[in-house]
């Protein structure tokens, strides 16, 4: 009875450097076994500590290229200099294999997935106020001031683009944003038009 | 600043008889202090225990006619013979003032509302079979045999318009119910279309 199988959910979280996107990404895997994160393919150099597989597949321009050319991905985008991008194959594998997926991507590969695929969930992490996320960007150490004063022209454009996602969560405690993305993720289980298809085996509608 | 100003949001929840709806509801009005439960006329008799402006108001058929005349209802409904309406008046005032409202009503009502009014939110209650909604009526002392069967083919009609809802909710489990419901209002909290508006005050979209 394929046809009666629920279907991966495709969550999309976008944010500004700074917002917490990538803490309650890691906050909210662990709460949802059938949860995973999808691993993108990037350019750019490992940050300390960062493990190739498990935070990005580190990849070369040219195969990056190649991946491109050959249409491995449902979304990339160039971010800051550096290129990223999502597997199409790992995509549709959780789909149809009933594993929610979680991408934490930019404006631009949000908006082409949002383009390409139906069902897919899209949330938007802000930080409270700007001045609050120079505050953040100041206090990581990984940055340069360069990088942070670069980091913070860009928010207020990545930030314009909120207007067009499903869900807005503003992280100011912690503890609040994370309950709000359990909550949606939790919720888009619920929705009607995911449910009807295994329901239908129970009930007529 | 009242362009900032949050609306009250709308929570439409339909259910056959005996797939707990009622006492769903009871519980999370308790856990959201600015939910507020819709208290619907009707022109049936109060059940035992039932007080008049908390459980509904009791009004008499002419009373009844006499308001649906006047465009007093936002939506109204005939169900087993007997009148159901909720005013219309009280649907603007908590929207306008910021208070979410909970309203516990048919499928035909909930049909009139989705038409009339935009941004609300329309929650299915389900029972987790035919068979199990036959026993939670049995075991229900306050109705007769005759009630029971009616309530019972009643209900794979109204199941049917679970199909349009926006979510559904099947109350297997008393707990992960009320945590899906409560799930549901948070998630509909964070929609981006309800949050622009008060937001804008901080950010430029």
């Amino acid at each position: 009875m394929n046809s009666t199988k629920r279907e991966g959910v495709l969550y999309v979280i976008s944010a500004p450097s700074g917002a917490g996107k990538t803490t309650l990404c890691k906050e909210i895997i662990d709460i949802f076994p059938n949860l995973r994160h999808s691993v993108s393919y990037t350019t750019r150099t490992p940050r300390n500590g960062e493990v190739h597989g498990r935070d990005y597949f580190f990849v070369g321009k040219e195969e990056f290229s190649r991946m491109v050319e050959a249409g491995e991905f449902a979304e990339w985008a160039e971010v800051h200099g550096n290129f990223y991008g999502t597997s199409l194959a790992v995509l549709k594998e959780c789909r149809s294999q009933g594993i929610d997926l979680i991408l934490d991507i930019d404006c631009q590969g949000a908006s082409q997935l949002k383009s390409r695929f139906e069902g897919g969930v899209y949330i938007f992490v802000l930080p409270p106020s700007i001045a609050e996320l120079r505050r953040r960007l100041d206090n990581r150490s990984s940055d340069s001031q360069e990088v942070i004063e670069r980091r913070i022209k860009n928010a207020s454009g990545e930030i314009k683009e909120a207007r067009w996602y499903d869900y807005i969560i503003v992280n100011d405690k912690f503890e609040v944003a994370v309950e709000q993305l359990k909550s949606v993720l939790i919720a888009e289980q619920c929705r009607a038009f995911r449910l009807l298809g295994s329901l239908s085996s129970t009930f007529e509608f």
